[in-house]
């Protein structure tokens, strides 16, 4: 017997519903739409989930006791006070919670309209009008052959064995539309559907499936036009903020894997809803997808475990194209739907990488061109001389703007451009959302904004070529937490938190480490080809579009190049995956692509290492100074 | 965690075993290869699966609280005495159960060892063992790649997509067994499954479903061998006894339709999973399903609603033979198992008789046959000279036993057999599974007991050429219950019931229409043949195997034709689906039979009521009198 269920209501939201006694306050967050952010998949370790009972006296009685973790994380006077982790604490009995701005997950930005313009459509599904004869004959025929009849009559190829669950409504419909039905016909000539509304167009979706969050577009197929965008975070973040410990999670058994499946199949069934809520296209109209994602996301998606994927020798459970029916994986789509990732390269680069490829070959075809692509793992291509040369690398999501300090994801609040004045040390921000009309003050520091933050100190000299902040600078921005060095970017009385946005050592190291990671595999891809220099940069990932190419120069993202030559591809990925959707010739042209991949496996270079520790230098102040008229 | 199980034993077939807690007695009885009755689908409503607890002290202890169906159904006098239904009482711990003759399925004589001898299996699927070379090359090549690899460098053929589903557990299997994996391969190349166990048989499902219902046979693919079999009552006798009762049920729209075939879809996996039981062969290893049906099951099965094939023009959605995935509804076999439907004819002959043509193929070919599959419906066919002539009648459930006054199935405790001394009147049975060393007595009249008991009711002169019983009659078995009269074939204190068990005139209508319907249909498909006499009979169906021929005559079921060219074929449609299993040759040849059959439609056939009418009347004594020596 259950006990009675208790009431939660989350601050300033609102939400609020009964849960189950024992729930965690994260769990419960997530039952009543509350936006409580949880980075470290509830381990107590991020301290990003901090929420404050709005009535302490009695948060004895209606939580359970802090956790080992929580008095780690939490000072005494803090538990006093109310605060909590959510990831922690469980309910006990009726309670209010208030969650503090910097414990908001929020909307994400990334969610802007895609950018590939003008595509001729060449679909892998089309629209027929088929008029079926009545039934004659001894016996009658059945509805089925003499739909078959009426499409050989049209010289339609038809497969010998028809798709069941795709022609259940064709009796009523023939009977209903006195013989005239509209069919949904795959290139292959299978029927797939058939179409309830003969005007509707047919419709698909591009789906990018990112570690942290997802975007998708339904696509008129006939057109190619969007008729529809929606985006959300990735659920699976609340089991791990990176592939490693989602693998990590999958590998404590089948029943661990299948939630992480079924926690993405849900939330692209959200994304469905919401694209055909938009739109107007109903189910049965919406007849293919196409998926591109990183290995781990593709196994997630198809319900394969992504073990092997953490494992030596890193090996996929498959890595060419895959096609599979929507309803073996429980999408809500048309019966005989189906969905088509991109072929991944290796167990570390995936489809996204193909997709991205795919999206930006105009501009790297016939050219030494280095494509890199950023998200939690980076992924580093160059296309030189017809060949085309990739490697992976881990840089920790520091660019994706978390596990910094005061980190977060490109959402309102956000610092995404930083200056700093040289003399003055006066700091400029650019925050996200922030209007004359509609003041919007900082919340945290996303992607861009570390990566812009980096170039500003490194230029007014708050960091040294070394990464090392620098204790002598006189000035009371510079504090001194512990023995820990921190450089305030807001001061505590302009934020929306009330506390000093601040990056600290620890943070600075992090994106040392992600851009020596990527600097390293972009010079040894360079050194493999044999190439000194490239003809231009791509920058490809959800921050892509956002990134300033100056401040990637400044702080030394790729190899030395002219600012002028990186250029912000925005997310090529998701592009590649509309391109795929609509143009069926690209799907083989994706699949030519990875067989073309030659993949250098950077842990087993003998001087990955060595060129790894040089490249988190940063330039000298020197070097800076000639880009300083581009800032 | 799931507590601890606790045994039941049945008295008097002495299975007993361990079952988990919470488990109803009647799926207790499957599990352990019991008895019990199941008739109203498990709804507490027919009150036919009584069972008695041998200790009813401690039955409170060892059972769930009477349910509310069974305060209804028993009183409390007989609830004090440890009388229970099975469907509704849940075990809770150790007990013993004692079931009552009237609550015993019995083994039904349906579920004979299948007839089919020699057969060389040429199957869809085999198995394979394949070494699957280490990851190796730059990157290293995915566990799908490899095994592709490997089996490419076996000349096999590969197409070019693979089924995800069955790949699941490949990544596993590799590593476990050092690269060596066994698999299911189909004919066209597909890999359909990995398995587990590579010593382990592969097997499939040859599944006959009847109106009434269902029987099934696991078969080794490789040997031919029946390793299981198991059968049981169609459940969606409770929305109706014959097609169209069914038919009427599911046009109350897609709800209604989707129960029925949810419904069918859970009884055929609790077969399979008897199946499994029986033999130790694993869901994963049984990779094929082969199924024979009438056009309404077939749809029903399939997810497709049957309301085209009762409004004229009477078509079926599809009639080639059909192939679905048996993921797609939900069958417990292998994740890329497929299910294979013979085809149909028309919307009321279906591929129950194509299997059937299947089956008898050698005793038809060449000669002038007349191939009779009687169940609630009776389809005939007419092979003469290289053509097939098909007609469907109506028969009503009498000749399966079901709908007479004391009609049951061919169980233990049936009547199967009748002869009646001509002066005397007295009245001899023979009733399934009585024997001397362990008497049973009837319980009712199965449908070959009506078929005898028809013909030795005529032979003594209890009734007349036109049905009538015979009121003058001077004994006392002849009883007048209100204006209705009956006659006794075993007396209240010969039955196991402690009721008389009779025939009334309704039964011998019923009989008459069902023999007239099949007499009629063909002689009319002789007459649109050009033939007079056919060499042979062919009696098929659940009854065709216990048929007397002589009765047969007697009765006029078939055309005047001499007994001893009436032969029972017993249930040639199981028999013709376990050949498609075994062989795909055959699927090849049942394809073509469909394709070659003529439908003679005899409900616009001018002259079919009139000689429904005629053949209605039995046969005069003197025409019977030439078949006594026979007798």
């Amino acid at each position: 017997m259950s006990e009675p269920p208790v009431k939660v209501v989350f601050l300033p939201s609102g939400r609020r519903g009964p849960v189950a006694p024992g729930t965690r306050l994260d769990q419960a967050s997530r039952q009543l739409g509350a936006d409580v952010q949880s980075l470290c998949g509830g381990q107590g370790k991020c301290g990003k989930c901090r929420v404050r009972i709005a009535s302490p006296t009695t948060a004895g009685a209606s939580l359970s006791p802090p956790s080992a973790a929580e008095t780690e994380a939490l000072s005494a006077d803090e538990l006093a006070d109310g605060w909590r982790l959510a990831c922690q604490a469980e309910v006990r009995g009726n309670v209010t919670v208030d969650v503090p701005e910097e414990s908001r997950a929020a909307r994400q930005v990334i969610c802007k309209a895609p950018a590939i313009k003008a595509i001729t459509p060449n679909p892998t599904v089309r629209r027929l009008q088929v008029q079926v004869p009545p039934p004659g004959g001894n016996p009658p025929m059945a509805d089925w052959e003499r739909l078959k009849a009426a499409l050989a009559f049209m010289d339609q190829a038809i497969p010998p064995a028809p798709d069941i669950p795709g022609l259940k409504s064709l009796p009523a419909i023939l009977r209903q539309g006195e013989g005239r039905v509209t069919i949904a016909v795959h290139a292959d000539g299978r029927c797939i559907g058939i179409l309830e509304n003969a005007d509707a167009p047919l419709a698909g979706v591009a789906l990018d499936i990112g570690t942290t969050s997802l975007a998708a577009h339904l696509c008129d197929l006939a057109t190619g036009d969007v008729l529809a965008t929606a985006s959300a975070v990735n659920p699976q973040a609340i089991f791990g903020e990176d592939v490693i410990s989602r693998i990590a999670h999958a590998s404590a058994g089948t029943e661990a894997s299948d939630q992480l499946h079924r926690s993405i199949i849900k939330a692209v069934n959200d994304l469905l809803e919401a694209l055909y809520h938009q739109s107007g296209i109903s189910p049965d109209a919406t007849v293919e997808m196409v998926c591109v994602g990183n290995p781990c996301m593709h196994h997630l998606f198809l319900g394969l475990s992504p073990v092997g994927l953490g494992l030596a020798p890193f090996v996929p459970m498959i890595s060419q194209s895959v096609s599979i029916s929507a309803r073996d994986i429980g999408l809500h789509m048309a019966a005989g739907a189906g969905v088509h990732w991109l072929p991944l390269v290796s167990g570390f680069v995936g489809a996204d990488t193909i997709g991205a490829l795919l999206a930006t070959a105009a501009e790297w075809h016939d050219k030494t061109v280095l494509i890199v692509d950023v998200g939690t793992n980076g992924e580093i291509v160059l296309a030189h001389e017809n060949r085309l040369r990739c490697a992976s690398c881990a840089t920790g999501p520091a660019l994706e703007g978390a596990t910094l300090r005061h980190g977060m994801r490109a959402a309102a609040g956000a610092i995404e451009r930083v200056w700093i004045e040289p003399e003055t040390l006066a700091v400029h921000c650019r925050v996200i959302g922030d209007t004359p009309a509609r003041p919007v003050r900082a919340v945290g520091i996303c992607g861009s904004g570390i990566i812009d933050a980096a170039a500003a100190m490194l230029k007014a000299g708050v960091i040294g070529p070394n990464g090392r902040l620098n204790r002598n600078l006189q000035t009371p921005r510079m504090l001194a937490q512990g023995n820990r060095l921190a450089f305030v970017l807001v001061p505590a009385e302009e934020s929306a938190t009330g506390s000093p946005i601040v990056i600290d050592q620890e943070d600075i190291r992090a994106v040392q480490m992600a851009k020596g990671a990527i600097h390293a595999a972009g010079r040894l891809l360079m050194e493999a080809a044999g190439v000194k220099t490239v003809d231009k940069v791509l920058l490809c990932g959800a921050f892509g579009s956002v990134i300033d190419p100056v401040a990637a120069t400044i702080i030394g993202l790729v190899p030395d190049i002219a600012p002028e030559r990186i250029v912000a591809m925005g997310n090529a990925a998701g592009d590649g995956a509309r391109l795929a959707l609509l143009d069926r010739a690209r799907r083989i042209e994706a699949d030519r692509l990875a067989r073309r991949m030659e993949y250098l496996e950077l842990t087993l270079h003998p001087r990955f290492q060595r060129e790894f520790a040089m490249a988190m230098f940063f330039p000298h102040k020197k070097a800076i100074q000639s880009f300083k008229g581009l800032s």
